[in-house]
């Protein structure tokens, strides 16, 4: 058995890390530039966006052979470096060359974007800031504003995990997104880092199984950005190493920061669950589910706090899955809206019903009855605040 | 060789037909009950939803054997008729029942229905309503404004298509429609007559082929809707029919009612057409433009008025259609502005992509250079008022 230990300041509980973020001028005031690196080389494991445009950092990544080290990513917000073609990677490789003359410990180091698609990077700014970077610096909140563009908060967590034996290993992250958030990855980047002595192949395996539970399962917009990045890296430093307890704690860990990022989409007021049960097959479960979370006349009812089941259904109707109305069942959390074939409230399951969505989260769940397959996706509702960001940014 | 004049009126121009508007008290003060009525019994094809969960009203049509003749539909507005089940179609039935005692020509009478879902219709006061109906009526303006709901402003439509030979048909119709509007059928209802004496199957033919290159082509906000219903009534009345320009007719009419319920969109400033240009196949290219039509970060971007075509690229990068962003070329109607794998955009183009965000329409224009296949969607902005409408509704 094992035990897992929730601790503050993210990054910097981690043996052999460091981080820190500063302004380079890319914003005013705010943190734009950050870096994580640990002095002994890492195993990384990456999972990239599904966008077919992808990003110039995961292009340049690739370029590096399978199964090779780095003890060291850049990190910049307000540009995303996408779209901008084979000139997108050479910069970045101009940019990452001025590193060693800072610091000549740095090997095969990696780059991660985010912000406004289509232009070329400020190379010689970001450039000139490295002189501001101290490698022997633990500044997890640092780091994790510096990756903020739209968030209202930053995003970091720490786990201390402690085996039976007595001996413990640590695993953090931060992480951003708030909008572009969809399945398949979001405008998200996340960074884990573990001190924990796992294998390469455990931790492609595991990486990969966390962000399907977790970051795929949620969606403010539906829209799926060019960037999105989750990267692992482990640099064995304690020693200590348990399979399920690190599976356990890197579940626990990309579950709670997808919900963050759900919870500071943008505009958003409140986080609902979307469960479809028993459905025929897994694929129409999880179609069924993910029509809901990005319906936007669901997402209006939401923001509306109105219990209008009836956009539940259509939604489920139109999302062209295995159903029958007969079969069909809604519920508000707790309450039976519809099932039989016909609507289930009277005006006191309707008042309760009112109640139930002016919660900050709470779960629709739709039993279709037809097989015994389920999925959950995680949405958030619509509101001015969204129309009002998405309309202004980047002006 | 034809000639196509467009009539003031609508409904009213076609031989033969009759309609009425009223108000039943479904709302208040507004009308919410209509009908069409023919003298003679009429052929009618229709195109319905593609929403598993159809409305009563599509079931009890499809009771009736195929190829049936009808002279008489029922509409109202403010209720759905749609997830009542079984006796969603029998109130129905009792409804329609009772229409003989104030015409005893009405034969095999149908009806339409738009509004919230999950309600029984209130039978009483819609049967109570029909000592109102005058069956002499010709009354375009009172029906079209029966079937409104969100919509802000009533859609007819009227042509007199007139022969080589000086002979003449007419056809007209009304529609409804404003949110829940996407491919495959919108929220919406639309109901065509004609005089002319066309035969069935080129009816049946030439409707879903309209369907298809009209209505199918919009969106709103990608709800389909349970009630999505287009009929066309012909009633042989002028004795008058020439293939080719009843096929154009048709086309012209669906095209411009279409893009009166695009441009009553929920809250929508601006009715933006999406080309997707050479593609590798058809299904590419309408998957990528109906991803362009319905993305919320498009959307809001287009409310803002900024160019900002990234997320253009972004979004035909998500949509998982074959392309290549060395080979994708993007413009706003004449400006180039991404091609040749970067950014196109100086100060002075960025100046008049920001003029074209300015216009009532415009078109943005994808060309993949991937094949040789188009498909082009109709879409419009996100703004405050589309979220106000919807979180409001119904209450």
């Amino acid at each position: 058995m094992f035990q897992i230990f929730s601790l503050k300041n993210g990054l910097d509980n981690v043996k052999g890390f460091y981080s820190q973020g500063i302004n380079a001028g890319l914003k005013k005031d705010k943190n734009d530039i950050a870096f994580i690196y640990s002095e002994e080389e890492c195993d990384v494991s990456a999972c990239f966006t599904s966008n077919i445009f992808q990003a110039a950092p995961i292009k340049h990544f690739k370029k590096y052979p399978k199964d090779f080290k780095t003890n060291f990513i850049l990190i910049n917000s307000k540009n995303a470096n996408a779209m901008t073609g084979s000139k997108g990677v050479e910069d970045i490789e101009e940019i990452l060359q001025n590193l060693n003359q800072y610091n000549p410990n740095i090997k095969n180091p990696i780059m991660s974007s985010t912000g406004v698609i289509g232009y070329r990077l400020p190379k010689q700014t970001i450039i000139n800031s490295f002189k501001k970077f101290d490698f022997q610096k633990k500044d997890s909140n640092g780091t994790a504003q510096a990756i903020m563009t739209t968030d209202t908060f930053k995003k970091e967590i720490a786990f201390e995990v402690k085996l039976e034996n007595g001996k413990s290993f640590n695993i953090a992250a931060i992480c951003k997104g708030a909008g572009m958030i969809n399945p398949a990855m979001a405008t998200m980047l996340c960074f884990i880092i573990t001190d924990a002595n796992i294998p390469k192949k455990d931790m492609d395996t595991f990486l990969k199984d966390a962000v399907k539970d977790s970051f795929n399962t949620i969606s403010v917009d539906g829209d799926t950005s060019t960037n999105d990045t989750v990267l692992l890296f482990s640099n064995k430093k304690s020693g200590v190493y348990e399979k399920n307890a690190f599976y356990e704690a890197l579940h626990l860990l990309t579950k709670e920061l997808s919900m963050q990022i759900l919870k500071d989409g943008e505009g958003a007021t409140k986080v609902v669950a979307f469960e479809v049960k028993n459905a025929k097959t897994y694929e129409d479960a999880k179609k069924a589910a993910f029509a809901l979370s990005n319906s936007l006349l669901v997402k209006t009812a939401l923001f509306g706090e109105d219990p209008n089941w009836g956009r539940i259904a259509s939604t489920i109707g139109a999302s062209q899955i295995e159903c029958d109305e007969e079969k069909l069942t809604i519920k508000y959390d707790n309450i039976i809206v519809y099932g039989n074939g016909t609507k289930q409230m009277n005006k006191e399951l309707e008042e309760k019903a009112y109640k139930i969505m002016k919660q900050d989260s709470f779960k629709i769940s739709c039993n279709l009855n037809m097989g015994s397959q389920t999925y959950t996706a995680y949405g958030c509702d619509l509101s001015y605040k969204y129309v009002q960001i998405n309309a202004e940014y980047r002006s």
